[in-house]
Formats: structure tokens, C-alpha cells, sequence
């Protein structure tokens, strides 16, 4: 019994610890954090993600898809402001309007061509079409999307970002897949309601 | 006895890691920075912004509303990492989803009451009730709306943010209204050419 | 085989407490920390905060009185990097000089009248006289004060700070009633051992 | 004309160009920032100052005294986040309650002792009696203070800042040699204004 | 001469503005910092980056090869705390040990094989070999190194960087380079002058 | 048993987490971050270091030595951003090149005279000879040494480091006395791999 009580106890000071640790993308004050699962050996091993290998599959997935490599995925990033994902744009393929809170986007396309676009927060839309081996940056916190206009050709490129974890507000689903209410959205895209029932239905699918 | 002492020594340990916690924004070298117009006395007068007197004006804006006094109104911000937005709804009137890409809000309602909510980054929305005198925090970079449900009240809030040019992404605007190429919209929401024109034309109104 | 199982069951813990570990800076690496009492439901009421509805009670107090809505009374801002206070100033009331270590203030006026003052590093004293719906910025650490001068209205401020928990030096307290040596602060303010005593035992009523 | 279109073009940039300025102790993006004075040689000695070489004088002065070595006096400091300053304590001396807004201080005693103490934004005071080699800490923000208590030995200190311009708030001279109000001060100081206007008088010799 | 002298004052403010706005890898307080050459466009192009298409070139250069897209090419990449290099090994060829003073690397391995190693601040070597597709972090100012040990096939990497402005301290040229006093090298690598001389020679051709 | 040893790898475990948790370099949310031994009281001896009164010491160590007084040696520090280091140069003695990833360094010559240089990232060497009473700003994360070039006289330094835990990379050992290959090293220093075995013994010793 006492045993049980000292877990529950535990539990709950765990998560307390937990409510203050979540900070800063900032300097650290160590070389790197070290993994804390102590069976894992610290060596190289540690600082090395396999899980963009796909980036060298030659079968493209049958829609857009992102592979990310940030500190949820890899945790040597922890502390070191940085992260990858990799994004595939099969033919006429759309990376839907999003945004990240915490970081910019730097894309670089390696294989076939994009169109790309950002808005500022004075709704300017910035747009520009890259061929293979440009690079582009979305400025943090804008809206910003990517097509793959090309009927015949898939796009792959690989995008860093400036934090070990970016986040990712998905225009589409943050908007119409997340119960709002919907008077407060048919008077926000001032469109009727029928309208916002029919993107909610689509969108759910 | 041993693991009372343990738990009390573990209970010592927890709260030493409690206050560890984070911080704030960017450190200017100087105690403010002054006008750049130099026909400008660097006096208080400088450092006090009258613009929000709207507040205390008895009749409200026919329609929603939002007085900002960010570092582009109020010089004087500039390095404090701190700003002051008035929004005024008149009734049923709704604040659109939005995001801000460079602060947290904290919204103080002054008056009436509001239907709020955001939506975090793995897309689950957190909606509240606000009545007079409640604060409701929206988190940096996350998407959120406000709406004064009320047919016949007046709402009126001061919202606070954690810089002194938090930046505003309206989605309606950004979305519907930068001329983004319509097939990338009809792609990302998952609807037709002409939703997407409707859309479009409403919000160019 | 419990204890086996506990010991299993810590080490999954302390994974994801290593996972989030870091520290320091404006920018977090999650939405939002989550709140430590698992007894609380992490939904909109989290991000809530009632303590100010004082705000909205006619009766004034009978001195000045500050209302905090910080990190420590409101954990949801806990890297969000932005906090309220609620100020009120019966008629002829001061809000003696101080300094807040962490955070600028930017005061809105909401109802009566204020003289404010800051004073730079250079030791120059910069005041104003404020009406209602003015704001006024007092930059981050500079000693500062408000005082009610009007002798029958009282004054009522909303206070935000570019930081979840600005902290506060109460000049005449802390000079004056944390026992520092007599012959310190006599010399320090060019006066006799005598005032300072008197000083001392006025603050300490 | 076309200089009135110039002169106009230029104003606009430099408003722009301000607008984006702003500073920040934080990282810098080079490796130092270079002397605007072009006419200075961009060598070593600009990363030299010599203006503390009255440490190494036998003479001490006569009254307590600091010598800079912060972004002012020596500008490669600019962007590095450090300084320094040299503390001359005559036997009996006292360096006045102050706060440093931009930066914690870290005193090293080269010579003689020294009685220091700060005071928490929670009220407690920390002091303590130093001897010669020892080190003290001062959190940022804090009020703190210094006093050579021997009546025949003087004490020599150095101390460095986490920031290239830390400031300071001399508490006597700001409260009492600012013309601030002097009912203000009467009321904050619980006292009367016959001793608020004697110590303003003390400190204004 | 009044044009001239103008121009003359233009050149001399610009400098000085040029020196303050290299401010913070931190956060900026606009969405992005436009381009100071007005001349050029402020469109998606200024956010377009085409100087890495090199990547696409089949054609390996003789030696290894690092193409950079950082804030010195790339002037869109100001303020928003990332940036891009390639890196191009011909089979058997080093990346000398070198540092980034201000980011972490996170490098991509795009084609062939890699050695890859660095040494933090307890002087522990960690390394790792890298295949297709392999990412690793090289933690924030250790230094570090990459060698195609592979006889045949070359190796092409992409490295992002959580700076706009890493820099790079190159160890064989820093040392052996720059001038260093021979006493100097000779007693820090603990051999003769001669060895110092023939190693400075090797490396000056 | 099992529970003892549970508590031993708890308590190994917990440490570990402590390490970690205090990060970041940048403003923390509290006045300073107590002691984690609760055995150790909260008052003004542990803002006290005692570990530099060897600067008092007459007797100079036989070879170049430094004393730090960081956080790891001074927990005090942690969250403060500044840091100490003594360092004692016996005539003829070297400080050989190393970067702090963390931190720009600053010196100050108490005794002696000193040589000391810095390259920057474009591969120029800034340097100077001091004397008694200098300071000199080594550049964050830059490479640079000091040298006692007086045959007959000691010399004595004291550095600040704008970070609680600057870090040191030693380059002689980093480079050559932690087993990176020696064909790594010898086409990186473009010399022969006797010459590296070479300075690889001689650094070992």
C-alpha cells in the first residue's frame, strides 16, 4: 500500500516536474542533453536519425506526405535549435496552407519544380516558382504553402527549420476540423452556414 | 523510515527543479530607444500613448473592432516587448480565427461577455466562456478567435502581448483574399473551384 | 515484480521528463506547458484566470491594493512571456517607487487620473500626467511610481509586463525594513543614524 | 528635385531601417561588431581598453569610486555580453543600495574585506562578510550593496556583468535627487515631507 | 558639393545604422527585414535563393566543397535564425576540424558514405558512419569533422545550420595560417619549431 | 536490497536530471535557483565562492594553470549568465588556442604582461601584447591563446565569461589526443601521418 501511494505520489510530482522543464529553444548551458534512457549507450549513435533514409526510396507515396526529423522524432536536437523534415509532392500534389509558431522554413528543392507561397501580416502574398536546387524561406510564423503543379513529375525537397521543434498549425484542420462553432465561422469567412457544414464534411474525411 | 526520508529528500529535489523555469524576450543595451525624429522632446510625453482613449468612448463601432498600440503607433515600445490591443464587439460580432506570429495574448474582458477559443498544433480546440473581469491566454503562434455570443450586450476587452509588434495573420484574409491560385485552395480545403471563388469573392467584400 | 514493474514503468517517465528537459528562454518548445495537478482538466479552463474580477466590483479598497494574474497565481502562463496586474488607487494614494527585475510595464488607465514617473540610469526623472485611456511604458528595471493626486476619485489601472513573472523591489522596504546595518544606510543616504531608525520603524507598521 | 526626391527616398529608408534595428544582448550574427569610427584601426588594440589600469595604482582615491569597462567606454564590447568594472573602497566606505537592470553581477575581492548583501523581490536579505579571493554573486535586477567596514584597510574589487551595458539605478540619487513629488515620497517612505526635503537636501550636495 | 557632401554623410550614417541593426539571432519585430538595395524587387525572388543548384551539377568538383546559403548570400535569411550549406566529398577526401561559433549543424546525407565525428568540452571524440539518407547533429560550437572514406564513390551532404550566420573557424588554417607566433604553436602541441614551421609551410600552399 | 538499490540508481538518475534541467543561459523566472542540497542553507553563503583565493597566493604553480569558478563549481551561477576564471602564466608559459562554445571571454591582466591573440572566422589574427591593468574581449566561440612571453616574470589574469558555462575546446587535445584517424588528420594539416602520430604522442604524455 505504502508502495502504491509513493507511485501515485510520484506520478504526480513527475508531472508537476513536467509543467516546468518544457522551456527555452535558446543556448543550453552543456555541450548537448544526453539521452535519458540510460540503457542507451551515449556514442554516436546517439546524435545519428535513420528515419529520412526514405528521402532515397525511389517509390514516391501515393499523396503529399511530410517525414519530420525534429525533437520528438530525434532527441539529440534538444537544445540545438535546429531541425529537417522531408516533404514528397507526388504530381499536382498540395502541401495545404499552414503555418509554424516557433520557427522559419528554409526549403530546398531537390527534385522537380514547386510552386511556393507566403503571406506577410499586411496580406501580401509573396509567390515564386523553384526549380530544382533553390531554395526558399518562409519567415516564421506566416502562412505559407507549396504545389507541385507538374502533372507528370514528382518534387522532393528537404526543409530545415530554426528550432528543434517548429510545430505546425494546419490552415484546413485547425479551421474546419476542430468543432468551432459554426456561426462563428460563416461570419468569419462571411459565407453561410450550409457553406461551412459542406468544408467541415469534406475535411473530416 | 527509509523511504519517508526518501520521499522527503525526492519532495526537496522536486521543488529545487520546480524553480528552474524560463523566460522572457530579447535584452536591449539601453534603457529604452529614444525618437528617431529628433524634433521629438524626449520627455514622458514620449513614453504615453493616447491613441486607446477609444476605450472610454460610451458608443460602441458598428462592427467588430481592434485599436492596437503595438510599436508601430507607440515608438516608445520599441525594445519593452510588451504591447496593448483594445478590441471592441458589438453584439453576435466575431473577432476571425487569427494567429500572432511573434507573441502569447492575454486577453483581459472588460465588459460583456465572449465565446473564445484556440486550436493547438496536434488540432485540438480549447473553447471557454468568458464573463467580465476573466483573462484567457492564447499561446504564440497558435490560431484563435473571439465571438460575443450575446444578441444585445456590448463586449469589450484589452488584450496584452509578450511583444512590442506580435504581427497579426488573419485566416480568412490571408487565405481567401491574396489571390493564392484557386486549385492549391480547392486541394487544401477539399472542395471545388467555384466554393473557392464564392469564398473569395464574399471576403474581397 | 511490482517494484520490477515500477522500475520499468520510472524509467518511461523519466524518458519523457529527459525529453522536454532544457531550459531558459522566451520561446518554448511545446504550445503550452501543461497543467501539474492531473486532477485538473487540461481544457479551456486552464487558460482561464477569475482573480481579477475584482476589477469589476464598484467598492474600492481602502488603500492602494495590486491584483497579480503572474505565473505563480496563473500557471498557464508559464512561457507564454506576458502577465496582468489590476492596480487600485483610492483618491490621494501612492504606488511607492520601485522596480520590476524581469519585465517592462505598460499601464493602461482605466478610469481616474495618475501622475507616473520613471526615472533612467542616468538619473533622469520622466513623468507624466495621465487621464483616462491613456497608456504609459516604464521600461524594463528603471525605478518607477504612480501616484492618485486627485483627492475624490479613485483610479483604477490595468498593468501588462513582457514576462510571465516580473517580480517586484519595493524600494522602501527593501532598503528599509530587511535589517540592512544602520551606518549602510545612513551613509548611503547622507543622513544620521537617527532618521534612519525613524525611517525603518515607520515602514515597519 | 531630383535631390528632394532623394532626400525623401533616404527618409523612408531610414525609416525603415529603424524600424528593423533594435538590439539585444543575445547572439550577434558576426563575429564582433567593427568600430564605426573608420578613422580607428580595426586591429587588436580595438579589442584592448586601458581605462582600468587604475587598479594597478597605489594611490586610492578618496571616496568610494568605479571605473567602467562597459560598451560605452570600450565599444567591443558591443554584442559580446560582458563587462567589467573596478570597485575602490577607502576604509569605512559604502557603495550605496542599487540595482543593475540589465545584468547580474559577479564581485571578486582582489584586497581587503568587504560586508555585502542583496535584497529578493521576496524581501529577505542575503548578506554576507568577504575576505580577500572570495567571489558574490548578485542576481539580476536586484538591489544590493557593499561596505568596507574595516576602518584602515581599503578593499579593492572587480566586477564582471552577463551583459556589455548592465546600467544602474542608484537608489538614493534616483529617489532622492530626481525632483520627484514630494508628498509622493513622504507617502511611500511613510514619513514627512520635512524629512523627505532633508534628505533630498543631504543628496543634492 | 552640396550633393557630394550629402552623399558623404549618406555613406557615414550608413555605416553607423549598418552597425547596429547586426543585432540578435533572436527573434525580430517585423515579419522579415527587406531588402536594403532598393533597386532590387520585393517580391518572392528576394526570398529565392539559386546559388546551391550546384547540387544538381553531376559533375563532382576535384576537391571537397562547401557551397554556402547563408546570410552573406542570402540576405532574406536576416533575422530568421537558419540557413544552408552543401557539401561535396570526393571519394577520399576530409572536412578539416573546424567549429561553428554561432549553430549546431544538423547535415543530411544525401549520397554515399560518411565518417563523421566531434569532440566536446570533456575532450570525448564521438563518431558515427553515416549511410544514404543518415542525418547528424553536431552540437553547437564543438569541433567536428566529415571524411568520405569510401575510395570510389562520392559523398553530397546538405547542411542546415540554427543561424543565419554560423560562421566557421577552420582548425588547420586558424592555427597554422594566421601567423601564430612558432613559440606559441610549438609549446601548445608540445613538439619544435621545425615541426611547427613544416606544418605552417603545408598548410600556407 | 532491491529497494536500496533502486534508490541508488533513482538517486544517479535524479542527478543526471538536475544537470539537465538547469539550461539556458538567458533570463530565468525567478530571483536565482537555490540549492539542491537541502542540507545546505538559503542564505548569503551560497552566493559565496571561496574556490579563487589561490589569486592570493604568493606561490605561483609550476606550469600554466587556470581555476574556474563556473557554474559547475559555483551552482550559485546557474541562471545568471556570467562566469570566472583565474589564470596564473609561470614566465614563459602558454594558454594554448581553444574557443568557448558558449561565451565571449574577457580578461583582465592583474599581473605580468601577456601576448594574446584571437582569429576570426575570415581567418585574420587580431593581436596584442598587455600590460598590467589591460583588459582584452576574445569573441565568442572564436580561437585564441594567451602567452607569457617574460622569461623572468609571472603573470596573472582574471576572465568573465558572459555565460555561466562557457565551455572550453582545447584545440592541441581536441584535435590530437582523442583518436580521430589519422588519415583524418593528416590530409586535414596536409602533412604525413608520422607527423601526426608524431604530435600525437608528444600531446599524450
Amino acid at each position: 500500500m505504502a508502495l502504491l501511494r509513493f507511485i501515485l505520489f510520484f506520478l504526480a510530482v513527475s508531472l508537476v516536474t513536467l509543467q516546468v522543464t518544457l522551456a527555452g529553444d535558446a543556448d543550453i548551458l552543456s555541450d548537448f542533453i544526453p539521452p535519458s534512457n540510460t540503457t542507451m549507450p551515449l556514442d554516436g549513435s546517439f546524435f545519428t536519425y535513420t528515419g529520412l533514409r526514405a528521402i532515397t526510396d525511389p517509390n514516391m507515396p501515393p499523396d503529399f506526405k511530410v517525414f519530420k526529423a525534429s525533437m520528438a522524432e530525434f532527441p539529440a536536437l534538444n537544445g540545438q535549435s535546429v531541425s529537417f523534415a522531408v516533404l514528397m509532392y507526388p504530381p499536382g500534389t498540395v502541401n495545404p496552407p499552414h503555418t509554424h509558431p516557433r520557427a522559419s522554413e528554409l526549403l530546398f528543392l531537390l527534385a522537380g519544380s514547386l510552386e511556393v507561397g507566403f503571406v506577410n501580416t499586411t496580406n501580401k502574398l509573396f509567390n515564386q516558382t523553384l526549380q530544382e536546387g533553390d531554395i526558399f524561406v518562409f519567415p516564421k510564423g506566416l502562412m505559407h504553402f507549396q504545389y507541385n503543379r507538374d502533372e507528370k513529375t514528382p518534387a522532393v525537397a528537404v526543409s530545415a527549420f530554426g528550432s528543434a521543434s517548429a510545430g505546425t498549425v494546419s490552415i484546413p484542420s485547425a479551421v474546419f476540423n476542430t468543432s468551432i462553432y459554426d456561426p462563428v465561422l460563416a461570419a468569419s469567412f462571411k459565407t453561410d452556414i450550409v457553406t461551412i457544414k459542406r468544408l467541415k464534411y469534406g475535411l473530416s474525411q
